[in-house]
């Protein structure tokens, strides 16, 4: 099984996946899809219903929606469009779960994490630099002084990374939430995907937060309800692939179809005497060691995080202004 | 008197030359002065010793040291790597009066106040992007570790600026000094002038914080002692002229030309026939409102800021290592 | 009169007014006016149409046309729109005018001038950065690979500033022109105007291209179908006053207000004995000469520009694509 | 052997290690070692002599000379510096080989090639950022104006690259030299490498130019003497390695192993009976379609190419001022 090589994945998705290819039914995990085959839109929403569902996908309690669309990748406006609109549908379902009656206006703050100078870690810094931002305004003048109607007053920080601030990105987003009591924290960070077709295609929206390991910069603290006090909802787009993982899938191909081609037929003979933890073994050593500290990705991303971010960033909008949804 | 054009500067300096001009003495502020006449860099000590003397310079009681260096805004490497080293030598001394003994290393917060966006305000941001921030390697290995020797615990976090973030910058650090406990803060900001001379030649470091109304982008909250709980140093250099100040400094110039003037003397007479009040009055109206939200930069500012700002982080690593001063 | 201190526009609107405000007819330069009411957008056209009409304008023979939309320095998406759509359709027509009937597509290369690190000069970089260039795809794949219907082939440059790259503009695109033979340059710059309240709400379009000493930089060689060969569109957007015209506006204003006011009528009368050329003296004595190398820009360029370039690329999209217009 | 798949690598030295790895000796091609073993600094040069060994190398005659030092990817500024003055040491030879003797000072264009917004694309950009650009004020005032001696006037631009201009590079940089006529080119560009553990520490200097798919954005037209009509001289360092190259690495390291391996010699038997063309079948069918518009970079890879283009602009600053050797 390919969880033993270290296979890296922050798609809730994936994990799911990996256990249907092994035709395992997983207790506690739900499954729910919907595709829009006119805009070419897949919306899969994983419900991680139990601990023991939790443990067994190796990710806490909780719903993890995935909006898929192939077109995401590529400068067609009118994708990035509806993707925004139903980004902006489901961010209000998800934020009205979350904060259900409330006399005044929620406030929402907004983390962008990752880190600007490395362009496949900069989609969090970029989404804040296109929200509207009105949380100063309204403490100065009122609701109304707002530019435009909204339902949300909205507050946005770009944190940066641990090599530059020399602190955990948990610890400054506490202070600041200490500070500025928001209701909901809304965390946008680029991940790392198993599956190379998923980059830049894909935005997972969770309202369980954010939890060590994951991001292409890996946090080492949890920012979720519980360790910052406000529930957490995390919206990323898979940018890279971890090395290894490419390399290790890559391997397991080998070695399938080492094991089951006709061509190779005596091969598969001998290797299939072989245990999964002898060729656990032997994927293992072959891995070079310094594919570690290793990422891959695409060579116009620069031009797909920038559009990827503007197209949160309008979903982020839509659902703060409380425009668009009928 | 010129104070009631509402003239702005940001410099100690300039606020005690202006009673100078006016043949005043001040009491209760101090006023030393060294030059170096070989290296042309001459470091003026303003010392507010009383709260008289604050209310009448307009700024708290406590240390500005100004360090000036004409040849600062050329790109001459060798001025560059003095000024680095006297700020560090200062910056020591400060440090070691604000926390005199202490038995663990002195953990300091450096924040780059200012917009990165905007080129004559980015200096804070551009300055935290060269420092060495070691407080996560000291966290994680030890002390022993950190790339360099060291004597201080670096970490450093640019909070950006209202219009971006939707929070008082006060805010932002008050929540980061709480969960990380610096013992010290260092706030380094771009700084406004009163005259256009200073301008990218001029480092102003005050033991006493930051306080409303100044900076380029013009705080709002003081970030000082009394408002954040540590001591505060605040590193400046003036990269702008508010707009209002250089035409109604022209203005004065025309004024008491008018009335001094040989060839002129005729509207002299005139005009020494009306009180401080009229003339005041007469500037007032004929400055255009919207220069308000203006101001003055030089040209090539880009570069500018950026040896400056390499200028200061390098002082500032300098003094953090507690290398280089016998 | 002004002009004598040297006071600097880009505009050729505001050297029209400084005409109309000397109740002097301008042979040899015609002005139209639109003024659409309801979305409060004002199109102004100054025509020279004389060699005399130039020399007294101190522009060359042309047609400058102006949008202006106060709004346009405001976050108000609407008057973006529709000021993209109001400057392609101008664009559209000033194309059509210069290369008439062609059988191929037209070939445009758009040059974004000015300086990408220095906020107020970034307005040229900026429109580059948001263009759907789509000359590498024809080359390849022919005219249907493109993502958009289009009517014209575009590429794009961003050729840096003098102190970058030690060139002068005009050599670099000189070369990349006759390399890659457009069959129009349009260049996109950010000016000088002299009156602030134009900042950041204008956009000139004009078929002369751009002459020495015009830009927030400088030019020293003008970018003109005499000088590089295919003709030039340029498109402005007026960022900065230079220091120097607003410290002599307001001098103008204090001595027109001693000539005129009832309450300083002793001084006026003194005044009015002086010639022109003594007044003139006075006021140059007084401005400090440092201010020639200074500019006056909002507090809020940043923002502003962002918006303002994306307003002018979308502009040119819509022109290049042949959409929009009915 | 490893060509057939593909594999990819931008260093002269790595294209002849792949050969002695095969016990081969390669005609016309002729290596030399010197390692400085205080400074662990080693400098390879591989020079081709023929035309043969240019077909058998894959890469054009000339002498490609590589300088590796493991600290170059530490923030070590010891090493930078070193590193800064072997780089000006080698560059003053092979200047002073390709424009022997001059009358005038050496004309010198730096050419960024590459992404400044792709984080490993961005190293020729950010090295011209930090040059001493000279050209400008010598056409203006004359040699003594320059702010340090020197012996090249130096010139750099940035040209972008094909998604962003429409343009091949080579076509702006003909037109670019056409107009400004300078005596030699200097490309800085980020390459590919095929060993991931040679990334970043490694800067090697080409007398051959660019030839075409070389470079992390993989040129399509070369940039050499024959082409643009002056020397060319080639810096680049490996930022990147080609995602397919690092998974069919690890493939034949698995394949060999199955080989030979005594825990796996039942499985080493079966492939033993295959050919070489029918491993590479299998392994080419393994490798996922969508990894050739991939590449594979370092976690840290933002912070280290900053370092690395400093260095490299202090050496060409070095090498073009004359001054540092002895």
């Amino acid at each position: 099984m390919v969880e033993k090589y270290n296979i890296r994945t922050d798609l809730a998705l994936e994990e799911k996946e990996r256990f249907e290819s092994d035709q395992v039914e997983v207790q506690g995990v739900v499954l729910e899809e919907e595709y829009d085959k006119e805009r070419e839109i897949r919306v899969t929403t994983v419900r991680i219903e139990t601990e023991n569902g939790a443990k067994t996908m190796g990710k806490p309690v909780g719903t993890y929606l995935t909006i898929e669309a192939p077109n995401l990748s590529s400068p067609d406006e009118g994708i990035h469009r509806e993707v925004s609109e139903e980004l902006a549908k489901y961010l209000i379902e998800v934020m009205e779960k979350i904060i259900p009656e409330s006399e005044h206006d929620k406030e929402v703050l907004v983390i962008g994490l990752g880190n600007r100078q490395a362009t496949p870690d900069a989609l969090g810094p970029y989404v804040t630099d296109n929200l509207n931002v009105t949380r100063h305004i309204v403490k100065e003048y009122g609701k109304y002084a707002a530019p435009e109607e909204m339902n949300c007053v909205v507050s946005a920080i770009v944190p940066g990374v641990m090599a530059q601030t020399g602190m955990e990105t948990a610890e400054i987003i506490k202070g600041v939430v200490r500070e500025t009591k928001p209701d909901l924290l809304i965390v946008i960070d680029a991940l790392a995907a198993r599956n190379s077709r998923r980059l830049n295609r894909t935005i997972q929206i969770a309202d369980t937060g954010i939890n060590p390991g994951s991001g292409v910069g890996n946090y080492r603290n949890a920012i979720t309800k519980e360790t910052i006090g406000v529930p957490v909802i995390a919206i990323g787009v898979p940018t890279v692939v971890d090395a290894v993982t490419i390399v290790s899938d890559t391997m397991e191909n080998l070695l399938s179809a080492l094991e089951t081609s006709e061509s190779l037929k005596g091969v598969g003979l001998v290797l299939g005497g072989y245990s999964e933890a002898e060729k656990y073994e032997l994927i293992k050593e072959l891995i070079a060691p310094n594919l570690n500290s290793m990422f891959m990705t695409p060579k116009d991303i620069d031009e797909t995080v920038k559009r990827l971010s503007y197209t949160i960033s309008e979903g982020l909008n839509l659902a703060f202004s409380g425009q668009s949804f009928e």
